[in-house]
């Protein structure tokens, strides 16, 4: 897909704002038999929708629940099952780690081994996230050959490792083995380029075994997750987009910061992301708006507050609308239904609002009235050829 | 597709009508919020949709505006990601080129070099046609070794050239560095087997130089959208029809030659597309019947004449249901859009009508309401399989 689009690529100065509510979709709730969005108030929502085409977005595939990662790379036009996001970066990702191409990242457990090194607690008790700024204190202090070893705490027992340099390779095996009574394992290289990496991390859980022995119960590591830094094509090189990202939490900020959008400034409230996405609304073409609310409700179960959460944000569309966007996208990176209270396989209703996005019979935003859309069900990364499109960035294929 | 079809492919006497209307799909006016076809007087196109299956045809991907040559190839069952018609080979078939397997074929313009070489205009002050065509009589006389050289007029400063032999390869660049003051650029192949085929068109350019060195402003030639003939699978052969086209334009009656189809003689008006259709329907089982006046409404922006055309398309179609067709398909090869006054990328609707075309709740064609049918958003290519079920042509695929 992004090989079709970099040609058809035209300048244009138009506007777009694709604002991903987390976790958007939901599931009705039993007793009403109404959906989180067919419950709340959403009246601007509902006039996008009149005014635009709408459909459902399907990230991965039928049945298959996007984490973040995949949910947003295929917002920003990817193909999530060719370019992943491995956990230990989407950690690093989290506390905003400086992440660089090349870089190997894992998350790490702070554990309990017993006098024969057997794990007693895979999480050490969850020690404090002091304690774990402390322990992670001696764990930078290990130096390996030939690389950088970083590391930072996360919060409670958990931190990230990142090893930095030439040559390393991502896939390696993990050295937890989910089970009480066993030792840790040694990582093992599951590629050819991967080898030497092994054998620096192995390195890498000797030494901090020897600088943790007197840390009981935070007295050994785990380590999971591995990645490289994925190497995605650059999004504002690939769409001709002076691409800037607005988000309040640091995960978000870090997804479109690997595919190279600008990550703008902002505070920590939804009203913050509004007012930074006005100040610099003359110095980008595309706009990735995150809000977060939508998410965190769903994966607390919690329906009233997911509905409230959906009100909020209906009542700040007119804010983004004022600033008149050639394209308004609203849509998000997966479904998280207050009953499943967690992400869930279900397509996300998705509109888009440009003066060309077609006829389309849909007068209000949810999961029902969108499935009647004129865009379908559409797999996620074909949305922003689409939005280039509406925007009038595209030239036609073929002759 | 075209693979899995083939061995399912049982005879049957079967009649089918497709009707490509050109640019069909279209976009609300803002002031009505209604599309042509919304606006438009179509009972009998009502009618259809009301008895037959309805749906979107999408020719490449969503947010891709189909080119004349992807759009119809689409229609044809091609995948129009893999079977590309260039440029060249669009121009040669739009003045009824007998292009053959093997041609490589190039647009000409006619252009102004200054004393040093470098261009001053790059379409030679738009000459006449008169003109064009005694300048191509000079380029006639052009001869490379091995290969015949072909040249034909097209209109005003525009000609084709077509090179004929074997071993030629089309992978070249242009010679048109599209700026003023620069000189023309020499062709570069751009793979190791059109390298010969370089070679002999820079020799073609230097003989023009030296042929037009006095016939300013007209005095050089630029090259442009080279490209071999596609050797694509014949549509008689893949679908076992006996198929023929029957178009007023010169550039569809081209594309359907290109697949392998038999191109009927006609009138210049859609009546006597009507009537040839009547005259030949006893020798075909596939009619492919272009109209063109929907594209060229939209092209224009003129949304109350594209209403029009559809009126006047819509007249004819008791006459071709009169003959009967056991399936009668009606689509386009893309959108035209009046507001947009050129080829868009929005699905255009498509109808199937046939008695086993199936339940379908649309009662109306148009965009929105073809969204609800039950063909849903169809890749083009996925049209004939579904035609050819319809005309009771496929056999089961396994046991």
């Amino acid at each position: 897909m992004l090989d079709l689009i970099g040609p058809l690529v035209v300048p244009n100065d138009s506007k777009i704002v694709l604002l991903s509510s987390d976790g958007l979709g939901g599931l009705p709730r039993p007793e009403t038999g109404k959906s989180e969005l067919e419950t709340a108030r959403i009246p601007n929502l509902d006039r996008l929708a009149a005014e635009g085409a709408c459909g459902l977005l399907r990230h991965v595939a039928p049945g298959i629940t996007p984490g973040s990662g995949p949910g947003h790379l295929g917002l920003f036009g990817y193909d999530p099952l060719r370019y992943l996001v491995g956990r230990g970066v989407l950690e690093a990702l989290g506390i905003e780690f400086d992440l660089r191409a090349g870089d190997v990242a894992a998350r790490g457990n702070f554990c309990t081994v017993d006098g024969a090194g057997l794990i007693a607690d895979r999480r050490a008790g969850r020690i404090s996230t002091d304690l774990c700024i402390q322990l992670t204190a001696r764990l930078k202090t290990i130096t390996l050959p030939g690389v950088e070893v970083l590391v930072e705490p996360v919060k409670e027992h958990r931190f990230v490792l990142v090893l930095r340099g030439t040559g390393l390779g991502g896939r390696l095996s993990e050295t937890d083995p989910q089970a009480l009574g066993k030792p840790p394992l040694p990582v093992r290289a599951l590629d050819a380029a991967s080898t030497r990496t092994a054998e620096l991390v192995n390195a890498f859980v000797g030494q901090a075994r020897a600088r943790l022995a007197d840390a009981a119960p935070a007295n050994m590591v785990l380590l999971r997750g591995f990645d490289g830094v994925p190497d995605l094509p650059r999004f504002p090189e690939v769409f001709g987009l002076r691409a800037a990202a607005i988000a309040a939490y640091p995960m978000y900020r870090g997804l479109a910061k690997v595919v190279g959008m600008d990550v703008l400034k902002t505070g920590t409230t939804f009203a913050d992301e509004v007012a930074t996405l006005k100040e610099h609304w003359q110095s980008y073409d595309f706009f990735f708006v995150h809000y977060k609310d939508t998410d965190k409700a769903g994966e607390d179960g919690d329906f009233d507050a997911k509905v409230a959460a959906l009100e909020r944000l209906d009542g700040f569309v007119p804010e983004i609308l004022a600033l008149r966007p050639d394209v308004l996208i609203v849509s998000g990176d997966h479904a998280t239904p207050s009953i499943l209270a967690a992400h869930g396989w279900q397509p996300v209703p998705v509109v888009i609002r440009s003066r060309y996005a077609g006829a389309d019979p849909v007068t209000a935003f949810n999961e029902r009235a969108c499935a009647a859309g004129t865009l379908g069900t559409l797999p996620a990364q074909h949305l922003m050829p689409l939005v280039m499109a509406n925007a009038l960035r595209l030239t036609k294929f073929g002759a």
